[in-house]
């Protein structure tokens, strides 16, 4: 017993120590980690121009580079996924904020929502049009209401309240986001039925069938990060899918599909087709299957995204990052618009699969 | 090696037979089950009275009543879901359909999402006003449009598309239902602070003050069954909080935080503060903890309703049904309007804390 009990104050000593000088680690060392995507999807090299590539990363740097501002000086990881998030939605060159896509009633609905790993607060909006960044709104309902979801007028009229800038719709126009509706709605009948053909269709045929890049129909984009202090934030922000459905509300602006984040285990940012997403509850599956089977971080999203999702016929990626650190950018689709950057601001951005 | 494999075809044997008898066991014995709730929260005897106690005895037999009808001739778990909700929704009796409470606007906007453990597919109507029952046109999302979850105006267009029934909002007025937010809407400054007050306020408190009884607050009604061929199905259907912001969401229309099913596990139907049950992920995490720890369905729904969720602040309780027909109806409030009925016929019915 003597020998037990030895045994067993030196196992804790070890271990005591162990947790102590982690966490002075990543103390002394500021550690951080930020990942973004800008959506996944059909991304082919041969539908893309070297100029197209280029704005895409220089974009894509651009986010990161507004995170690593925050997260350098200390910032928090809220205060990062949003900046990140925010670049992102004020370019047209992704679906979310300025450059949303059109419904079959060519409106602009946007979504978007964000959480908090510390305190498993959480914030979101949906089918929101005239705010000019959806990720704030999403953020203005986790921190200044009692309520975690906020839809259409509401959404915008407590926004208005909160003093967030509000736009004219015409804002969000973009020639090239219209012009792929009208194409869209000029080619079909009934944009139900059309929907599904082309969510039983595979990219490649969409693709020669509409001469239109198919991954226009994806293209949300996230932000997850992990401060110098350990606390875990994650964003999404979305503008749907091309000519859906008026009133239709995707994964985007849902806590446990779109987004989810929990210091204990991780944060993670969705993008793909949002109605698997939602039946696979996908952001917090993640987090449960780290937390229940205690796999590491990318055994998990290897699970979900490359066995589960395709097991359901979903397609799309997520990003995401643990209470180390580490990350995973896991997508089964073609491509994705991916970066990542940690406390050496070495910036690294990718789009086709490696 | 010969003895061993003897053995391993005699275990395999009796593994088969099992498994074989174990599934016509159910079939022969035509085997199902039913639970349904009608709200969670503060239901004291002491704020009771004899009629009102009968009146929501007889409406949850009734609503077991309508569903044993649909399961006990083979019918499937989705209908008898929709069914047994139906019942509710039409009874000014409980926060749904007729009955609904009102926004701070003065306006009832409604929520319902049901799932197919099955396919895993599911649907979903938020903020619609003028549909009779939102249950039916969350299944008709899940069965008629390529999408999950519709919102608002283009769920209540969709629904007339499908030709249920619409009526003129005049007919969700309920007396009662509006005193009460005539009482509510009188008694505070700005909806917002006092919705937080309310929230860190114990009930007994808010019941004190407001001389109202606090449980209306809640009173979502939901379904959870499994039918004779074994598939499960849940749905759950809301009027929210009464006075809540224009355009807030709740849990209910949340596939994994207000409704989830899943054969290979269990379906769950929640109630509650559903701004707690969308951060927990409710419903999902249920399903989740029973696949990924392989522990039973009550120990599942003990340890979220009575560990994780009170952990974060959050009161209601869930009901659910798992693959071989046990369940569990799991509150941490006071009381839940609650019920149960399987294959011999018997209604079991409860209002209160064993």
């Amino acid at each position: 017993m003597t020998m037990m009990r030895l045994l067993f104050i030196f196992a804790l000593a070890i271990f005591t120590i162990d947790n102590v000088s982690g966490q002075e680690k990543r103390s002394d060392m500021a550690k951080f980690t930020l990942v973004i995507h800008g959506g996944a999807g059909t991304i082919l090299k041969k539908n893309m121009t070297a100029e197209k590539e280029l704005a895409y990363r220089d974009k894509l740097k651009e986010a990161l580079s507004a995170g690593y501002g925050i997260l350098s000086k200390g910032g928090s990881s809220i205060d990062a996924v949003e900046a990140a998030i925010i670049i992102m939605e004020d370019s047209p060159l992704f679906n979310a904020g300025k450059g949303a896509v059109f419904t079959s009633e060519g409106k602009n609905e946007m979504d978007a929502s964000i959480m908090d790993g510390k305190t498993l607060e959480a914030g979101s909006v949906a089918m929101v049009n005239t705010i000019k960044n959806p990720i704030s709104a999403a953020r203005a309902v986790m921190e200044q209401s009692p309520h975690v979801m906020m839809v259409g007028e509401g959404a915008v009229k407590f926004a208005k309240e909160q003093n967030l800038e509000i736009v004219d719709s015409s804002y969000f126009y973009d020639e090239k986001r219209y012009q792929q509706w009208q194409d869209f709605k000029g080619s079909i009948g009934t944009q139900m039925d059309h929907s599904d053909e082309r969510a039983d269709n595979t990219t490649e045929q969409i693709n020669a069938e509409f001469n239109e890049p198919v991954d226009e129909k994806f293209g949300t984009v996230g932000a997850v990060a992990i401060d110098v202090n350990g606390n875990i934030a994650a964003g999404t922000s979305t503008g749907g899918m091309t000519n859906k459905m008026y009133g239709r509300v995707g994964d985007s602006p849902i806590i446990g599909a779109g987004t989810y984040a929990n210091n204990k285990t991780c944060g993670v940012s969705s993008t793909g087709h949002g109605e698997y997403f939602m039946r696979a509850v996908v952001a917090y599956d993640i987090s449960a299957i780290m937390e229940h089977k205690g796999v590491s971080l990318q055994e998990a999203a290897d699970e979900v995204i490359h066995n589960k999702l395709i097991k359901l016929g979903g397609s799309g990626g997520i990003i995401s990052v643990d209470s180390e650190g580490n990350f995973a950018l896991t997508f089964n689709t073609e491509g994705m618009y991916r970066g990542s950057i940690r406390e050496d601001g070495v910036p690294s951005v990718s789009i086709y699969k490696d």
